[in-house]
């Protein structure tokens, strides 16, 4: 791609990864072309050969942008932090404030996401799979409640929006796909609510995706 | 605990996640006090009070370091990385090589270890969990083969180690032990070996650690 072209992110409306990178692009202001990949179809488009030429991990998002062609979510909303304006989602000046919001953003993309995703539920099963997704995310909510505990001011990590909030919201949507009791984390709640009257937030949701279903809006 | 004081890590001598963590310590030469977390033993130690008294996630590495208690193996990496002298394993002044090297360490750290880790095998059983673990190494060795064709120069990406070799190196070991058949992936194969040559990786070693037991030296 042409380093000055517009940069285009491939995505799928309901992938928690593509929605960390569209809340990104859209708190920076970052005009994008959104192209669909539907993660089910046909036993899944990110496997079919035309996409697997852009990206060889066969996974939702990737986004073009300056030349490059670049995966991995939270990887790109740094690349994103490092070269793009304000707002900015790591702290700029302060080592233990930024290890913090990495430390709540792989609680849940390191610990959580990925023991959940699409493809191990594919995997575990369509009898086993409610259970299998509940349990994780309880687990993994256990510890990051009490992680935000610590950290947490008005969001996730003090009282400005960092990546670690990009994180932390898309998981609550799962978490109440999957039936999780919520009163059992106040604070995920309380954050999760504030986080929700954010315009950027609500531009980012699923349902307001090109490729979300209407039956789903 | 006191700005001042030596580095305390908490580990697990075959955890993967304390391993990467051995490694930057090792690489930056940063002495440290060793505290053993025993992760089977009496149903796992770092469910005990005590420890979660440390690290309420329940989970190793935990890093002492500064006056802070750190958690979260890459976000450990990056801070240590980013307030410790070199060498440097995120490269300085190019954005976009940041940007592999975190894909590269979050395909393995994000896409690999969490779906193969202790608590999930323990979770799917013993009579799934050799199938379980072999199966999700292979299928993301898949990704990272290719991925690291389009990084990789003598190490994971370009000729100096950075934080992705922190990942890679001990997910191939994990790869073993599930008996993954490695001839599948010649460069994850070739940089495995130019590392296992380094001094840093060889201490930070599972056998080298004092928790591992006698037999397994």
């Amino acid at each position: 791609m042409a380093a000055n072209m517009k940069p285009v992110l491939y995505s799928y409306f309901r992938s928690t990864c593509s929605w960390r990178v569209r809340i990104a692009l859209a708190l920076k202001g970052i005009e994008y072309e959104y192209r669909a990949v539907h993660l089910l179809k046909d036993g899944g488009e990110q496997l079919a050969d035309s996409y697997k030429a852009i990206n060889p991990q066969c996974e939702v998002p990737t986004l073009l942008i300056d030349g490059h062609t670049l995966t991995q979510s939270m990887a790109i909303v740094e690349y994103l932090d490092e070269t793009q304006g304000p707002p900015y989602l790591l702290p700029r000046d302060d080592p233990h404030r930024r290890q913090q919001v990495r430390a709540v953003s792989q609680c849940v993309a390191c610990g959580i996401q990925p023991i959940q995703n699409l493809r191990v539920l594919k995997f575990v099963g369509d009898e086993k799979k409610a259970e299998w997704g509940k349990h994780w995310i309880e687990l993994g909510f256990n510890s990051l409640e009490k992680l935000l505990e610590t950290t947490a001011g008005k969001y996730s990590v003090g009282d400005e929006v960092t990546m670690a909030d990009l994180m932390v919201l898309p998981q609550v949507y799962n978490a109440n796909r999957f039936k999780v009791d919520m009163s059992a984390y106040p604070t995920i709640t309380r954050i999760e609510a504030a986080l929700s009257e954010l315009e950027a937030f609500k531009k980012a949701h699923p349902t307001q995706q090109p490729d979300c279903p209407p039956e789903l809006k």
